[in-house]
């Protein structure tokens, strides 16, 4: 069998790593032919030879003894151009770009099939654990009732800082950027999206079915205030932000990201700092739990190692769930019990709330607690964004509205 | 694509399970045709036609539409039969019975070869827990460096009913066998060989390597005594049986069962009651955590559909690190650092200590924490089966002696 031939796009952190994991792999047999970066005079942390850099796509893409693509760069879209003009030429892809993949899925599928190819994204959510691969081959059945996880490093190790080390979320939210654990925009973390867009692939691998962005509610870590996080203490629970897919009935399924009031006896509870946990529960096998480092240069570099020599070996995704005769629908017509913290903004004239369990009112905060559909938050969304509004979710099952 | 016919051998708790999870995975396309039992006339807690039932192996091996041979039964030598049988008639086989293939690994290897077809064996080790598949597959490079877990069910419940309800070892013991959590004759659980046998295949699959049973130093858990229980309270920390496969070197690696010494800080404190862990380390990943239920009727039988549908869809263990230019030797000649209990034997005189870091003695109790080398554990064998001895783990790295 001849070696793994690599055409590398990318060379920030995850691009290092990878040069760093190929060259401690002595039996992958792999080795990197040439890189495409942005800007080839940049200086490097890796020592490669000037000559395997090139600023120039058909520099690889015209490259016949190149035999794999690895696409390893921050842009989603023209990650997207290099995705699909490398499958399009025939040439398979192993690709850490969750964005890019979240928005592009159904057409990269298409394009897999078209020209017989395989792309490959077991990097693309949470790292180095194995959630997509064991999604695809292992939990391959029916038998799969739910994924629910902290899929997202930046916003657990600033949710850690608060509940573990008494920080105040801003003075966490600089920990984090000051230790390079959050992004110095971190918006993207702690909005919720980089959460959201792993959910999305796991969501195919997991049930079948490609769900949106703009679909699915997303709420991030960005409101909660001290009120919140004192309420938490109390109460002896933490905030995490968690991702979540859950089938309902057994033909529908609801999927979002929000924070959560997580209580000691679950297995998310004890996933901090940086790390990612994922919880697989199924009819059968009950609940399994994958913990481990979500992100990171060399853990997902050695996640994008295996997907190489998984490809050299033949691997690709069957995407068998979505070809059931059963696929579950996607609803958001289900009752959750959240609780929402406000000032001035009416709260509790603006949402249709289904019942009010609890209400706290004082002249600094309010909070109510109470049972609302997904579909409601979603369509009042605008209310929840005001500044003086936090939700945090604590439903752990839901109601199926239509059973 | 032609549907799974499966011919099941035993129908026990696993073989039951095995039956309840095909009627629920609806999208799996599998089907029993014939199930061979020693007694056809025993009542069964399943619902399967008694026109399935055989005594007669050949029904299922001359059946012709058969497609997949399901093994699930108790007795090691007749599975070997069963299954080197199959093998050799060209029939692909799904397995769990972890006895059978940690004594014959490396015929069963042959077999596979020499016939072109498959073993799939995951529900042999931690039930539903994806472990093989994912060493092979995921972890399928030499980054990898160890795996570390609790893989046997009962003398974990055992331990956890001793150090997260307070009772003595031996109301532990009785407990587990009242609910069911440990057999009526515990000794293959609480002994280590449990453990043992499936830590043999999670080496094949971790490092290349097949180490015969006899080799391997396994210590179980029923020589802890009271003293020993309050002593890993007085310090905080929990007795776990714990099976370990280290690479010492990068040519060298070391693997036995012992009771450890575990601190809170650990993945495997929190694996609690019938629950398996384990913690994989690479050299690029960290360490990576799985826990879930490792035994269990429905959870290994859902181990076990997962196999039957891979096999399906072409998939076979390719044993690929056997193959490697350099795998690594395995060796005893390691520095170990253990708690030794005891009270009349000699210890002190009888074993090569290295070094004494601490010694206690009173009238009814006497320990020594040292260093000793496991070969000679090894070759001192029988005085720590002595009824007044115990030993316990407490080192976490290990020192190479020839480096």
């Amino acid at each position: 069998m001849s070696s793994i031939k690599v055409g590398l796009f990318g060379l920030g952190t995850v691009g290092e790593g990878i040069v760093n994991v190929i060259s401690k792999a002595r039996n992958a047999d792999a080795e990197i032919k040439r890189i495409c970066v942005r800007d080839a005079s940049k200086p490097r942390n890796v020592n490669v030879p000037k000559s395997m850099i090139t600023e120039n796509r058909s520099d690889i893409f015209e490259d016949p003894e190149i035999n794999l693509i690895v696409e390893v760069i921050n842009d989603p879209e023209a990650a997207f151009e290099i995705v699909s003009e490398a499958l399009s030429r025939g040439i398979s892809v192993v690709s850490g770009s969750k964005t890019m993949i979240a928005r592009h899925l159904p057409e990269l599928i298409e394009l897999q099939r078209k020209h017989n190819v395989s792309l490959l994204y077991d990097a693309s959510s949470c790292g180095s654990i194995p959630v997509i691969r064991n999604l695809e081959e292992y939990y391959d059945n029916d038998l799969l009732l739910e994924v629910k996880g902290i899929l997202n490093g930046s916003s657990n190790f600033i949710l850690s800082r608060v509940f573990d080390h008494n920080e105040s979320y801003d003075q966490a939210l600089q920990t984090a950027i000051d230790l390079g654990f959050a992004e110095a925009d971190p918006s993207f973390d702690i909005e919720g999206y980089d959460s959201l867009y792993k959910l999305i692939i796991i969501t195919v691998h997991a049930l079948g079915v490609y769900v949106k962005p703009n679909d699915i509610f997303t709420y991030g870590i960005t409101h909660i205030s001290d009120f919140d996080i004192n309420y938490a203490r109390e109460k002896r629970v933490k905030i995490k932000l968690v991702a979540q897919v859950v089938k309902i009935s057994d033909n529908r399924f609801t999927m979002f990201v929000m924070p959560e009031f997580v209580t000691k006896s679950r297995y998310i509870y004890s996933v901090d700092d940086e790390y990612n946990g994922v919880v697989i529960r199924g009819e059968c096998y009950d609940r399994q739990f994958m913990f481990g480092k979500g992100a990171g240069s060399l853990p997902t570099a050695s996640s994008i190692l295996s997907d190489m020599v998984a490809h050299h070996h033949g691997y690709k995704y069957d995407y068998k769930k979505m070809g059931y005769a059963d696929v579950p629908q996607y609803t958001t017509d289900v009752l959750l019990k959240v609780y929402i913290r406000f000032l001035e903004t009416p709260i509790l004239e603006s949402l249709p709330f289904i019942s009010i369990q609890e209400r706290y009112i004082s002249k600094s905060n309010n909070y109510i607690i109470g049972e609302i559909k997904l579909c409601d938050l979603i369509s009042h969304r605008e209310i929840l964004d005001h500044q003086d509004v936090s939700l945090i979710n604590i439903s752990r099952f839901f109601e199926d509205l239509d059973q």
